[in-house]
Order: C-alpha cells, then sequence, then structure tokens
C-alpha cells in the first residue's frame, strides 16, 4: 500500500466520533441485555469487569443520570433499553429508589482482559449476558499498524500538506465536533483560576471545559483520537484555540490537526491503546505540540519541540476516566505550550535524538509502567 | 520523643545545604582516591555505578567545568585533589585534552544499590578506589521516620504556628540560600517564554532558573530537603515568589515554608527519597501546595488544594539530575498553581480522602514504578 493511501486508511479508523465514556455503556448496555422483568426481583448483580473498563468507568458521569461510577451505570442499564446498545441511557428517566434498592447488591470483580463486561443477576433464577470489545476500537491490522510505525515525520508533514478531499472533510468534522463540546467557561466549583495570559487562559479554558462536560456525561460527542476521546480533545483544542485567538487561517488549521491526528496515532501505536499512562497528554500532547509548533513556526520547530516536551510529563499516570482528567490535560496544555519555546538536549534523560526516538521512549516508559495499573486498580477497590 | 521535638529532629536532619548535584561529585571524587601519578599511564577506567547515581550524573552539570555528565566528571576527578572529597571539583582547570584521551577508555557498569562508586583503573598496575553512601542523607533511624509517619496535618500545622528559634534560624537560611540560587531570568536558549501573569511569571523564573542553575553545576549551594536540591527548590521558591510579589510578610513566610518542608519530608517518608517517579514535582509539590494554601488561603484549603494536586501529576518519571528538571518543575509549579484553585471529589482515581491518603496513594504509585527505573537505565546506557 502505498503511504498516501496507508495514513489515509489509518486516519479513517482511528479518527472517529464518540458518545460520552464508552465505558459505562458498556456495563448499562450489558446489564440491560441481562436484566429480569421485574428488577425489585434482583438479589445480586455480579460484574466481571477488565481493567481498564472499571478504571475507566469507576468515577466518570453517566449520560442522562447527573450521576458518576459504576452503580448508576448499572442502575441506568437497569432502566434502558438494550435495542439502544451503548446508548443505553438514551431516553431514560433516572429512579433514586432502585440506586438505593441497587446498592448493597452489586459486586464487582477486575480481570485481566480485552474490553469485557459480564453480568450474573441473581433473582427468580440466574440471568447472564456479556460484551466484548477491543480497547482499539475498529482494531486496524498489525500489519497496517506496524507499516504506520515505520513513516517518518517528513511522511505525516508531507501528507498534511496535500490531504485528500475525504479526508478534509473528516478534518473538519473533528474540528467542529471538538469545538462544540467546549464552553466559554469551566464551573467555578471545580477550577476558579483566570491566567492573566490570553493565548494561555484561552487554549487552557477552551480544552479543560471540553474534557470537563465530556467527563459529566454532557450529551454531545467528541471525535476520538487513537481510541479516545480526551486524547482526541487534548489533540486538537489547544490548536483551535490558537488560531482562534490569532483570526483563523482554516487552511493552515486543517493541516495542522491533520498533523496532530497522525503523530497521536504515531504514538499510540507505539504505547498502547489504553495504560497506566495518561494518555491524553502522553500521545494526544504529542499530537498538539507537533501542531502547534508547525502552525505557529513551521516545520523546522517541531522535531526539538517534541524533545522539550519528552522532558516534561512523560509518566503522568491515568487513573481512569473522570472529572480530574482535565487537571491533567491542563498542565498538559501548560507543557505543550511551553515545550514550543523550549530546547534541551539529547543527552537529557529519556529525551530521543529524534522525532521518532523520543516518541520510542515515552512508549517504553508507558510499557514499563504496566504494574503501577494494578496498584492503581487496588486503590479504586479499596474504594467500593 | 514529644511530637515537637521529633519534627525539629526531622527537620533538622532533613533540611541541609548542598552544593551542586552531589552525584558527580561522588564519581569525581572516587576517581581521585583511585588515580595514577601519570594519567597519560591509563589504559581503561572502570566504574561501577548504582542506578541512582548513574541516573543523576548521566546530564548534570559538572562544577568548575562547564561540561555535563559522567565523562567530565571522571576527568575532573583525574585533575582534582581527593582532600576536598565531595568538592573534588573546587580548584581544578579543565583539561580537553585529557578528555579526549580518556573518553574511549572509559566503561561503565549499573548496579542495584544504595549510593555506590568504585572505579578501577588500568595503568601501570591496577587502582582501586570505592566509596559508599546513602540516598537518604544522614539517614534518620527507622523508628524515628515512622513515628513522623504517624503524624498528621493538623500537628504539622500546629508546629508551624509555634517554630523554636533555632528552627526558625533554619528556615531563613533556607529561604536565603535557595532565594539566592534564582536569577531574574532564565536563558533564552533554554526557555524562551513569558507568560503574561504577574504571579505565574514570576513563580515560575524564581523556581526555573534556580534549578537550571543547579543543574548547569553553578557554584551555589541550595537547601536540599530530604535529600534533594531540586526538591528543595521546588519546596520553597513558589512560595518566596509569591510572597515578594504580595509585599513581603516575613513571619508568614516562615511558617509556610516550615510548612512546606514538613510535608515535603512526610511525602518523601511515605515514597523513597529517590524514585523513578521525580520527587521534585510529587513530594516538593505537596510541599509547595500545602505552603501556598496555607499562606493564600489558610489552613481550610490545603487538604482541598493536595487533592486537586493528587489528581494532577502524579507518575511523571524522573531520568535524572539535568536542565530538563526545570521543564518538570515549570509544569509543577502551573500544577501547583492550579491545585490552590481546583475541586475534585475523593471518588477520583488516586485522589484519598484526606491529606494522609493522598501523601499514601502518590508514594504507592511512586513504589509501583520500581520497574520503570530499569528501561530509563537501558535508555540511558544505549546513549553512551
Amino acid at each position: 500500500m502505498d503511504k498516501k493511501k496507508l495514513i489515509t486508511e489509518v486516519l479513517k479508523n482511528e479518527v472517529v466520533k464518540a458518545l460520552g465514556c464508552t465505558e459505562v455503556g458498556l456495563i448499562g448496555y450489558t446489564v440491560a441485555k441481562a436484566k429480569p422483568e421485574d428488577v425489585y426481583s434482583i438479589k445480586e448483580i455480579k460484574l466481571t469487569l477488565d481493567k481498564g473498563t472499571f478504571k475507566n468507568a469507576f468515577s466518570v458521569g453517566v449520560p442522562n443520570t447527573g450521576k458518576f461510577g459504576i452503580l448508576p451505570a448499572v442502575v441506568g442499564g437497569l432502566l434502558g433499553n438494550k435495542d439502544n446498545k451503548l446508548e443505553v441511557f438514551k431516553d431514560i428517566k433516572y429512579d433514586e429508589e432502585l440506586e438505593k434498592f441497587i446498592e448493597g447488591k452489586l459486586k464487582i470483580e477486575v480481570i485481566n482482559s480485552d474490553v469485557y463486561c459480564k453480568v450474573i443477576i441473581k433473582a427468580d433464577k440466574l440471568y447472564e449476558a456479556e460484551t466484548k470489545g477491543s480497547h482499539s476500537g475498529k482494531s486496524m491490522p498489525e500489519n497496517l499498524k506496524n507499516a504506520y510505525k515505520n513513516l517518518t515525520l517528513k511522511d505525516f508533514i508531507d501528507y498534511s500538506d496535500d490531504i485528500p478531499e475525504d479526508v478534509v472533510k473528516l478534518i473538519k468534522e473533528t474540528i467542529e465536533t471538538n469545538k462544540n463540546l467546549s464552553t466559554p467557561e469551566v464551573p467555578e466549583d471545580f477550577v476558579n483560576l483566570d491566567i492573566n495570559d490570553e493565548i494561555l487562559n484561552y487554549m487552557l479554558k477552551k480544552t479543560v471545559s471540553a474534557v470537563y462536560n465530556r467527563m459529566i456525561g454532557a450529551n454531545k460527542p467528541a471525535m476520538a483520537i487513537a481510541g479516545s476521546g480526551n486524547m482526541g480533545l487534548t489533540a486538537t483544542l489547544p490548536i483551535i484555540a490558537y488560531d482562534e485567538i490569532k483570526g483563523s487561517d482554516e487552511e493552515k488549521l486543517i493541516k495542522s490537526i491533520t498533523l496532530s491526528a497522525l503523530t497521536t496515532i504515531y504514538s499510540a501505536y507505539y504505547s498502547s491503546y489504553i495504560s497506566a499512562m495518561c494518555g491524553c497528554v502522553n500521545r494526544g500532547g504529542i499530537g498538539a505540540v507537533s501542531a502547534l509548533a508547525y502552525y505557529i513556526f513551521g516545520t523546522d520547530k517541531i522535531e526539538e519541540s517534541i524533545k522539550s516536551f519528552t522532558a516534561n510529563l512523560p509518566g503522568i499516570v491515568c487513573d481512569g476516566g473522570k472529572i480530574g482528567c482535565a487537571l491533567k490535560i491542563a498542565s498538559g496544555v501548560f507543557a505543550i505550550y511551553l515545550s514550543l519555546h523550549s530546547k534541551v538536549p539529547y543527552t537529557n534523560g529519556i529525551v530521543g535524538k529524534d522525532f521518532k526516538e523520543c516518541i520510542e521512549n515515552i512508549g517504553k516508559i508507558g510499557q514499563a509502567m504496566k504494574l503501577v495499573d494494578n496498584e492503581i486498580i487496588e486503590i479504586l477497590k479499596r474504594k467500593i
């Protein structure tokens, strides 16, 4: 497959629209498939979840419920229609009484697996359902992934300079969709800080508000990149904000967002779709740094900025989808902006000699953090 | 031992003056002990270093040489006087020719151990020397550490409200010493960014310049906290900067810096002195957040701010002492400032229910990251 075809194929598979955090939808949908007719006959509900689903559902907003976490996802599933699949919470009216009834009856087991949810309900008899999925979304074939990993920064820049028409459409949709999740302000009871710097403050508000809205379960989609909505927001909104504040240049913005998506996906392929390392900052951040360096300074500063970013935040943990992600991503936006204006030598720690080696090294740190995920799961389990 | 005596004992042992990054001094000193009279008779120099010494010496400035890393530390040791011990580079005149002669003859082995440096020099005969140390500095007895870990945030606040005279002197010295490492600007070829926000910009410049100066081997001491100079700078300079900008209040500053040192040490005892997790941000940051919350809002906001900080940067890796630390610490300063103005619920990931549980959870993440250190060492080794 020639480079351009390969990149287009990867982009179309890895930049997709997603409504809400899919993990709670997965739980609700599986519960809806298993539920008995009389929900008040339930004696026990046992969930078996893979680590990623457990972590990302643990404290995230459940659409249409005003609630957060696994219990309301289960209750929502009991109230929802299984035909709505991952959008199972679409038409429900939340029921506090049912929540109280279910609360003491919920048991959760966490296993090592790709996306997995099994529900066993004890009522007049046993009811069971399971849903399997993949954290890698439409899961690209390995050979295409490997071919993509062999591409260079120059290949991505060349592609961004001459984007096929249908991809331009996809990128425009990405810009509009993610912009639409932003609100001018972040609620004061979450973050009450104005940085007196127009550019930084605007990039922060635009990005942080969108992540916050997504995490409370706002009923608006995001364009996910490489399997994560928050990663898609981090990889796009700082650039969209910068473009708005500098007087919009649509062509430059489209090129930049394309480059961001390409380098974010590249980072994900060198790390993994989900990990104990925060992908939004570590992978989406790489995308945003590449794109902003390209937007502001042209191609010359990209590699230098990526090196500075590699010297900065790698390692920051992912402890699940939740409003706190917006704080991590705020620090990410600051580090992204700082990286555009910094320079570190190759000798510095895990900084690579070039773009590729930086991404490889961050990926290696992510892989080495696997055990950290177990510790995070243990901390969360103790909270139940 | 009563609480006040215990805290005073711990503070006096853990807040100490340190000149330069000790790891290169350790290498230089050990080389100086082993060196043959005629350095040009050397056929091979073999260093055996523990991981921490290797990592922290790898790219850090060697005082009085204008150079960075292990090779100039070895050359400096060959030129230096062993009687100067860790200040072995004090009176040397660096010799480029000697560096060229030694460059191909240096072999490095990295082992698991507390602070360790062994030098074997092959020349007319074998010359050997070794130096052992502890990353825990004067290494407090375990029982005192454990007693200290059982103290509460309230104990630390009470102590900071009524500080013994000799500790006031120590804290004043800490403030003066660390302030003295700062310069008004950071070199433009390292960071060229002005944030147009007076408070944030001043906190950043004050802290980042001091860390940078320390990392290039500036001939000025820092007050280290819990074994790290950079941690001491991170735990003090944001507060010192804030105090200066708001019109100095010496009494409040001394109380705040005391509280910062106490909570930084507490964090170190729950994690470890050195780790694969950046202590400056993760432990010094806890100190700075506690102290700034105390300084700006009084005691009520400390715990809430610590929770927000726990939701933010934990996990960010330590890949050795080097100028890049200043970038991590810049992100740390931003996250510290953001944490003072944010609020996250307990349900959020690793956020603890209170001050103690936050520190415990961050410590657990640090402990779980041990394997990451091996990956970092491998990345550094490939650079030799």
